[in-house]
């Protein structure tokens, strides 16, 4: 990493860099692996499931600029496998000269659930009536106009059903907004959904698109369980789906795989729950319903390469191994249409992700 | 590794110690590390394909016991790579205490020519005429009995066509002896066959044994050069092929993949040409071709887990890419259909193995 100009596509060889060490960043350093290239992991864990199969390991906080400076010296591309690095830390290694996909403002979007919607509907993608809240009388007004039940979520970070909690009655309010620590938050009015599907999107550096066919998500205490892919939707959904994430990758300038969750909604329109700048858990099923999984994808992407095949040649359900469904992993794989996925983590804490398999459907 | 009692079937999270740093040592790291295994690579390269994707790394040559001991500490069983690891090298680990899968005593059957003949001999499998060569005496005398042209080959070690010399006339035979190197060797007869097929096979260590639909190979230059698999044989030859594979890991009480390499004569009759007591180049095409391949296969074997399924879904022609055809590796990724194999090794020089491509077929 010594000069501005991009060197892309990169050669075989060359060395990505991973900002995040948790099992996205070790999928992503298995298929740049695979495609010959080198990979450098930065987090915090110097034990992490994604340096534990990678050639180079950084441990560091995201703000420690020399280990960043460290990582950034043997990168030729940098990217990240979780939307929550501060976008101060990019701003840092943009200033290096890092070559940085998908690009940082794309993150400062999606890092913000109101910036996120406003951006939707400024492309004209419905979401939810929503409103922003920065103090516990917002919410006592917000609460007349959105309507209740409603859904109160952090307006940064949270994951996985952590940082929200639904407001049912005018009394919930104030306990709701303290449950969530008293910070900046969205008011979600609830969506009157009958499915969420997510659909996996793909843009290459030279604007090429690639658009996987859409999965049907299953929740369990706010967590994903599993997903279904291809999902049974309409022909004019499908499209509508491509459509929402060709706009999404277009306008953010996008370089690279994001997920875009969506309702569907109970007169069949698709409204935007979230958009992920990332590869992501609901894509999974890509690595045994595809040729080119939502991996090899995004490193395809980052490296100038050409984007690969989303024609799934076979239907995959995806379930997600928590916790201690992990030490059925011998059971699992005495399944023969199963395929698994162990992320290499330490303790099976409850709802901690393991892995997850892929069963082959029909 | 401190019991002599084998702790089967090995948890997620165990260490699989893999002897040899290579390609195949790469693929194997690979699929241990999804099955949630950790892997430590011992070989005499730093910076080798296997390492560069896997959590420990030893380096020492095969003879080292000092860095031997501290490989065999870590791992709760070992395996290997390729089949010229030193016998003496495993006797070592084994005095430690080491679990090894498949046994030493297979490796060393395979490592001679001549043995591996007689033992398939004594299974009642077909093999060329043979006779065994130790001076340039043994070799006049043996072109009369076996008859030109002949193949003159290393009794041990040799591979992609090194170690070996055609004898086509009585006056080329001292000279094929001494570009050898005057060193034991096996006067082999031609083979009358009209192609080459091989056969990858697994043992568990409950004996359960599972095999792939063979694969038909085609050579240049010594090298591989492409299977495609599963090759059009009769149903006959196929069930032969399953059977000489069943016999052979049967009678060599053998745990973990092995590949057979089968001339298929004029005549229909499958003849042995050799065993590789590993993972097989030739098997590469089980990674597009099958849910379970033969490195994840491996892993389940000496891991104790159940094998895996070996169903072939999709025919697939397997291409290696040697020396700097690995250039073209961009292009290849513009190929809907063909999914890439990149080894991470340095220079791509002549004939050496860089990579291999699988295409979809069909």
């Amino acid at each position: 990493m010594t000069s501005l100009k991009i060197p892309m596509p990169l050669p075989v060889g060359a060395t990505i860099g991973i900002l995040g060490d948790g099992q996205l960043g070790r999928m992503l350093s298995q298929s740049a692996a695979r495609l010959g290239f080198k990979v450098a992991i930065y987090g915090p864990d110097p034990a992490s499931p994604a340096a534990e199969v990678s050639s180079l390991s950084f441990v560091g906080d995201y703000d420690d600029q020399a280990a960043l400076a460290r990582f950034a010296a043997v990168c030729d591309v940098i990217s990240f496998e979780f939307e929550n690095i501060p976008v101060s830390c990019l701003a840092y290694l943009k200033s290096l000269g890092a070559h940085i996909f998908p690009n940082p403002e794309a993150l400062g979007v999606t890092q913000d659930r109101i910036a996120e919607k406003q951006f939707a509907r400024s492309l004209g993608i419905e979401t939810v009536e929503f409103a922003e809240i920065n103090t516990a009388s917002d919410l006592d007004k917000a609460i007349i106009t959105i309507g209740l039940p409603a859904l109160l979520k952090t307006r940064r970070e949270g994951y996985d059903g952590k940082g929200q909690a639904w407001v049912k009655t005018p009394e919930d309010a104030a306990l709701a907004f303290s449950a969530l620590g008293d910070k900046p938050a969205i008011l979600e009015a609830k969506a009157d959904f009958v499915r969420e599907i997510s659909v996996i999107a793909a843009r290459g550096q030279d604007g090429d698109i690639r658009v996987y066919p859409v999965g049907e998500n299953h929740h369990r205490d706010g967590i994903l369980s599993t997903t279904v892919a291809p999902a049974k939707v309409t022909q004019d959904q499908q499209a509508k789906a491509v459509s929402i994430g060709r706009q999404i990758l277009d306008a953010l300038d996008y370089v690279g795989v994001l997920a875009v969750e969506l309702f569907v909604m109970n007169e069949g329109g698709l409204w935007l729950n979230e958009i992920a700048p990332r590869v992501h858990n609901t894509g999974h099923w890509t690595q045994d319903g595809c040729l080119c999984d939502q991996f090899e994808q995004h490193i395809r992407a980052i490296c100038g390469w050409p984007l690969g095949d989303t024609y799934a040649h076979t239907k995959i359900e995806m379930t997600n191994l928590l916790g201690e469904a992990v030490l059925e992993a011998q059971i699992l794989a005495g399944e023969p249409k199963a395929r698994l996925y162990i992320y290499g983590k330490g303790a099976p804490k409850p709802g901690r992700k393991m892995g997850h398999v892929n069963r082959v459907m029909g």
